[in-house]
């Protein structure tokens, strides 16, 4: 038996998280946030009020079988259409599993079925029933107010916003659960969360009432992945101890296991172990950022860091 | 060895005739009109200058593999967006197929990565390498003088025309066929033409140089099948007779073994005989349509039909 990683995120940080993780399980199951209003999803969202496929589908893709077959799926449903029709911009896979939504009632059922298609090794489950919307208290977006909060609406402008988010809430303020989600929690063996953009990506998981609790409550134990880069336009200025406070003041109740950190990000190492302490964690320092672009983390070396922790 | 049958047509004529092949043989090759420019792969033609998608998607589906597995993924094909957005009336196996397309550059490749997806028993080729426009010479459009030709371009139009269609072109008048499609031809036990829209679905084939040669040059045998509805706007006031002239003034080289017909298109046997003979064919009267549905042909009983002409 392989251990059971429940791993937690969105976006880009979650693909990077489940591509190692492939290496080191066969039985990972991602829980994806569905606050994603840009883009692709942005548009769909919109249009049927269905959630956010595009973090879905990339957690997919990150889990493909490796074959032929499984690289030529993921590569179909990742690529994007050009030109300037109504599809421009949308990716295939996205069409696909809004297709699958409509035709079967049911998130989960097509992201079985697609799981399916591509041979995933482990499933992908949404974090909530519904889509959400995130919004942002923001300062230092009034020039001549740098210390007043400013609302900013929505994952897309949180993400991008010029000032420094202090807080973030969900839209609906306790929405539900996926109970899939809940149990893969509840049975996990290890958690993992990030990496990904903070406050939109990791902290949102945090916020949803159902997930927070089993989090706390879960026998598994947990592992918190920091960026390999810290000044996003989400959290400028901040040092990695101030991503881990971050952490704290979202979810006060929650335990943390490890810190896995790149040397990259760790100025100094006794002050981020101290902040890592009080999570309840012990830091782990291991070099996980790709060779050709560090702020990256390669596949192979964050399973290394990975399987070194579980085992 | 089963023969291998390739069956020629567009919509949902061609899509019963595999229907009913399937039962007959595990080596069947579909080769599609490709001049649709209503709907969907009207407005993905437009925007992508790309084969029209619909008619190889329903030769795709009809084809499927008879499991859960096959028929699950014929559904996500077939089926539509609904709404007012910029999905809506898409069919998702459309959009599949064009993603596809977009991303491995070639028609034939991206419908047998479907195919493969779907299990579908057989292959479904384009008719062409090119997307073609159908024209038609159409009397009766004018009240004052109904037997002065205008000119109606389209398939959508020239299908839904309230005139007669006296004859049809292809612009470009002289496409390539595929290679792929002329192969199968020329490797054919068995060639099928009809049933389907006389003038969009069944005949467009025979106006494309290539096919039209290999067609009379193959040693394959040829089946004609008829409609079971004689009086579409296309077809107004034909008898089943006038099907097989309007053929014949279409393609004089070519000939056909076994013209078959329902016994309800049949009002004088003699008579249809007779026009059968001057393409070639013997009159092949048998029961293959619907219990419910009369105008519909039945994928067994046609099947039996095949098999007993095959045999």
């Amino acid at each position: 038996m392989r251990p059971h990683v429940v791993a937690l995120g969105g976006g880009h940080g979650l693909a990077a998280s489940l591509s190692a993780l492939r290496h080191v399980t066969d039985h990972v199951t991602a829980v994806v946030t569905v606050a994603d209003d840009g883009g692709s999803s942005g548009r769909l969202r919109e249009q049927y009020d269905i959630l956010p496929p595009g973090d879905l589908r990339m957690a997919l893709a990150a889990l493909c079988d490796d074959s032929e077959w499984g690289h030529l799926w993921r590569d179909v449903l990742q690529h994007r259409f050009g030109g300037e029709g109504e599809l421009a911009g949308h990716a295939v896979g996205n069409l696909l599993i809004v297709g699958l939504w409509d035709l079967l009632g049911d998130a989960v059922s097509g992201l079985d079925l697609v799981g399916r298609l591509l041979g995933a090794r482990g499933r992908v489950l949404p974090m909530a029933a519904v889509p959400l919307t995130i919004t942002a208290d923001v300062t230092g977006l009034d020039a001549e107010h740098p210390e007043v909060a400013t609302l900013v609406r929505g994952q897309a402008a949180v993400a991008k916003t010029p000032g420094q988010v202090r807080e973030i809430r969900l839209d609906p303020p306790e929405p539900p659960a996926r109970p899939e989600a809940l149990d893969a929690l509840r049975e996990a063996d290890w958690v993992v969360l990030g990496p990904g953009s903070w406050y939109t990506s990791v902290m949102p998981h945090l916020l949803v009432p159902q997930l927070a609790e089993v989090l706390s409550a879960t026998p598994a134990r947990r592992i918190l992945t920091l960026n390999l880069q810290m000044h996003t336009s989400e959290t400028q200025g901040y040092s990695a101890g101030q991503h881990l406070d971050t952490l704290r003041a979202h979810a006060p109740d929650m335990r943390i296991d490890v810190v896995l950190a790149d040397p990259r990000v760790v100025d100094d190492h006794e002050a981020l172990a101290a902040h890592a302490r009080q999570l309840g964690a012990e830091l782990v320092v291991a070099p996980v950022s790709r060779t050709d672009n560090p702020v990256e983390h390669d596949p192979l070396r964050l399973a290394a860091a990975y399987r070194d922790v579980i085992e």
